[in-house]
């Protein structure tokens, strides 16, 4: 069976060591690299005791890495890097998939607004696709370069997209996307405020006066329908569990439009995205560990309007993140999509 | 000092142990009884490992507890019990306050419909006063008989009863309460959902086809700006930790409102309402134990309109219940509204 | 490929699902019947919604199951139903591996005294196979009915075998085996001692005055190395956490012997082993949702004695129970032990 | 009534928030200067929110926070500070209460050994008192020095020292300390290891090679029984929950010797060590926010020989350091013990 022969760099994150536990035992992937400027000579078992035996690989630095050799790299870093080196890796007949905010806004002005950061890569911006499949799953699959949507835009857009599609939303009701995430979606940097002791049995919303996913979820809402993007809203929490996102998001739809049948009809073809029965309630343990957004919409009750709650969880590390970057890799490859992303969501 | 007898009846919940410890250092309070079916007979010291050393009482029968001798007599019990045992109990003169939701409606097909028992205390509630010192206050100190606010009507209603007040909300927007709940709110019965491997490390919505809270909440919005009740959406979610509430509510204010004014000066005198700067983000860590509500408002960032976002938490067990049950006692007995509500929040 | 035909009896607790998701990615497995008579007729991605779109099952009561055309029957149910279910299947050539303790012991007095049921089935007790893999891979590859080991049995035994087989513990000093276990290990029924607000943010010894695998446990001792099994001191504790156990087992061996060559060399050929680097301190999450026990070994320090200290981890639902399990039905039919067990850890 | 100055060097950990809170009821305490170096400047209450609305204090530099006119300071430092400045503030007649290790270890070699510092503070660790009350209550009384006891000491001394004083233990036999801890332990800096997503849902040990408690509590065991002090072995455990501490030990007694009886009696005045019956299993919520070490003992079953099994539980915050250090205060200004330390454990 071909193989392909993968690199990651930046492999020290959340991100990283999910991107690993998955392709472990994908069967077309032959993970080659890891780099780390920090960990450089460490054994990745040394850093990361569940793949003790599963991996010999140690971090290099990824000048030796030799990437350039690999059929694919993925960015697992912070933003700014990918900007900076994927471009040689494209130039070297490379596909990259990047995990990080790099390539997801098309403007740049927005983009250096939110990121602080100058631009540097308006070419290989000009290529990049959009990473999510169930939006732009033709163009994934010709793409050499693909920006792997965010946790946050992923749990947010996957319940909007089929009713932007259809004009769905009122143009002058807001969208609110209250949103909940688990603490891995801070990373694995140290800091004080996701310690143990400050984000146990706590809870707080974060980034209300603006998030750099406000602009992302944003584009992809303006694309699908005009005159609306504005009115999103979007309050994420932070909540006491590792893994796990869970958007409840409220729409006002015109009349007689039923989100579930758009749903239903529109993800017939997705097998990472479940539509519930109407009146269910997803859970974000239902996914732990698994790359399935699993989405339910319920009427507001005994409310006088067409509005509805969209509720849509996914695990931030998989369908968020590591998962939803090995599904890019699958159909950039001409692979079954669902290739070695069969795993079972783990309850309890 | 003047100590007042208390009586507690239905005291082997959580409502009920966080009384205990509230009532255990309160200067004026000495329980006399503590009542329970199904426990009758335990030490209280053997069922709740907290108090050995604190208390030296034994659960009884209800009758047999002589809780018409008591000054005051806590109800924290499941609905209905309250609703049949309270009458007789304000006709031997002791004042009443109930945890339950049993006297929190004033509108009995309402009630009814949502508690799906028929309503047998009209002339009690008739009388009842809604304990929600911060809105009813001086009606407090002189009922007998107070319905003590729900969890989430207390959280959700706080920030938005000063606005109201003003008449600050466009009629035709909703209002949007988003909130999250610990579990502890689903109170101490053996129930599969609620066991530690099924609510931990998970987050998920529930009632969001209708909760009791609903009718709660609007009947309070009702009372302070007409014709926007309707407009309330309410939706709970079930949260990985053991205490704490929080709030996100959406308000569309009329131009030029600052709701940031209207809730300080509203509160001034309010001693358990703690109004943060602008663009604060409280933390349910920041009230754990205490019988505080904090709040703080956010508008809506980049967003065109008069959009605002309330943040409140409070600790459900202590200001969503018997904290605010200690201060409704205080009032009604013409002590100072701080009296034996003096705990500092745990951190960590 | 040959497909083996699976029943599960019992299969709505913890260890159930968990088959169910282990199974579900088994190359060589068919579960065509899972039996509850609580559940008759629920759809199990109803009753465990991380099974939504995996399994296509409706629970049915046993008598319904047509068991007896099953290949191989998990029995994941309390004591006594193995007992009386698995001789027929036995007889009626069906191979059953009991998750239960009901054939663990072989001393019928011993279990009758610890499980107070009279013991009704001793030819089927006599031909049992404990489901140690590691201590009886060859009987197993015989055995018609195996009797799963235990989750403490399990992760005190591992570390132990190796010391025991080497006569290498001094007969008149203790062993102390001090256990702690996630939440899980006590099941999914409905109790208050196990629910969000008890168990969590919370830690305490169980069981102390005799738990029902300390037999279990010795008797594994007593074949290794006699005259030692009375000296095994067992604690287990209940830690805040869904899964995972560790167990940290003291123990004085004869001079000279040092316990990592040991345990090297005997588990240089068991794939589920890991013996880790001297000084290496184990950790829960690094065995999560895997089927694999981690050992590491330290002497205690500024100790005059040879005494060590065994630390062991696994997922108490995995190496503990389901994945044994699985690991058990791989001997039994001759498929490679690892077959359907590579899961790498969740990790974080 | 008489209100003490009181100063706390190094307020910005989880020692220094606690001690706030605590001393924040205190009728005798009047906290006049918080110092710390990287947050002076800043307001206490936005460092600490469930401080807002207790204290209206500012951090600052040591040297300008006059703590020489305090009536007592406390040290709640890294190691080494406390040795450096003390000596200046008894000079002046301060009364000191150090919460690090510095003054515990009366072996200056021994000292240096564990905490990797030479030792500067002779003269000074000549006239400290070893903090803990119901060992050297008359000590305290008198002392201008007094070194907090550690945690673990703590958990583990109290259970040992009544069994100690009766020369109760065999000589021969090893003293086995298992302790488990919750992550509030590792203190309030940034570092992955304490990080959310590497403690929660975790189990591990640590320190296993030698951890700087294991001295301390050699030091108290060798003043009570000679011959017996290197006996111990001493295992600290990694917890999932904020706060709490349960040592479980395993002694073996001399025959005929019952230690519920020498506890109960030894403990007899002692307000904050709860001796349970004989058979109980106490848990570390019972104790969580309150001063107080609970203690159960239960004899090792189906055993020859009388080993005991000793189960102590406390809030390593709280009996562990700030409560203790507030009992060390009242006992050296002769207050009552209990002063300010008469909070309820909050249960759930």
């Amino acid at each position: 069976m071909h193989k392909l022969n993968i690199g990651i760099v930046g492999a020290t994150g959340y991100t990283g060591v999910e991107l690993l536990r998955l392709l472990a035992r994908h069967p077309n992937a032959n993970v080659v690299a890891v780099t780390s400027r920090g960990e450089a000579g460490v054994h990745i078992a040394d850093y990361f005791p569940n793949l003790r035996g599963v991996y010999d690989l140690v971090f290099q630095n990824p000048e030796n890495a030799q990437l350039e050799q690999c059929d694919v790299v993925f960015f697992a870093t912070p933003h700014g890097v990918a900007m900076r080196d994927a471009p040689a890796l494209l130039a070297a007949g490379v596909k990259v998939i990047d995990l990080s905010a790099d390539f997801r806004i098309k403007d740049i002005p927005t983009w250096e607004k939110w990121y602080g950061l100058p631009f540097t890569a308006a070419d290989a911006l000009a290529e990049a696709v959009y990473g999510l499949c169930e939006l732009n799953r033709e163009q994934i699959r010709n793409a050499r370069l693909v920006a792997n949507a965010g946790c946050y835009p992923t749990c947010v857009s996957l319940p909007l997209i089929p009713l932007l599609k259809n004009q769905a939303l009122l143009p002058d009701m807001p969208i609110i996307a209250d949103c909940k995430s688990g603490v891995s979606g801070a990373g694995r940097k140290a800091a004080v405020n996701t310690l143990f002791c400050e984000a146990s049995d706590n809870f707080k919303a974060y980034g209300v006066a603006g998030h750099r996913h406000l602009p992302e979820i944003r584009q992809t809402i303006n694309e699908l329908q005009t005159g609306i993007a504005d009115k999103l809203i979007f309050v994420p929490h932070l909540t006491p569990m590792i893994r796990g996102m869970l958007a409840t998001t409220y729409v006002h739809l015109r009349d007689g439009v039923n989100p579930h049948d758009l749903l239903t009809e529109f993800y017939a073809d997705s097998p990472f995205v479940d539509i519930m029965p109407i009146g269910s309630s997803p859970e974000t343990r239902s996914v732990r560990g698994a790359n399935i957004c699993r989405i339910a919409v319920q009427r507001a009750p005994e409310f006088d309007g067409n509005v509805w709650i969209l509720l849509s969880v996914q695990d931030n590390l998989v369908k968020g993140a590591a998962g939803q970057a090995v599904q890019n890799m699958n159909v950039m490859f001409e692979l079954a999509e669902t290739t070695g992303l069969d795993d079972v969501a783990v309850l309890p």
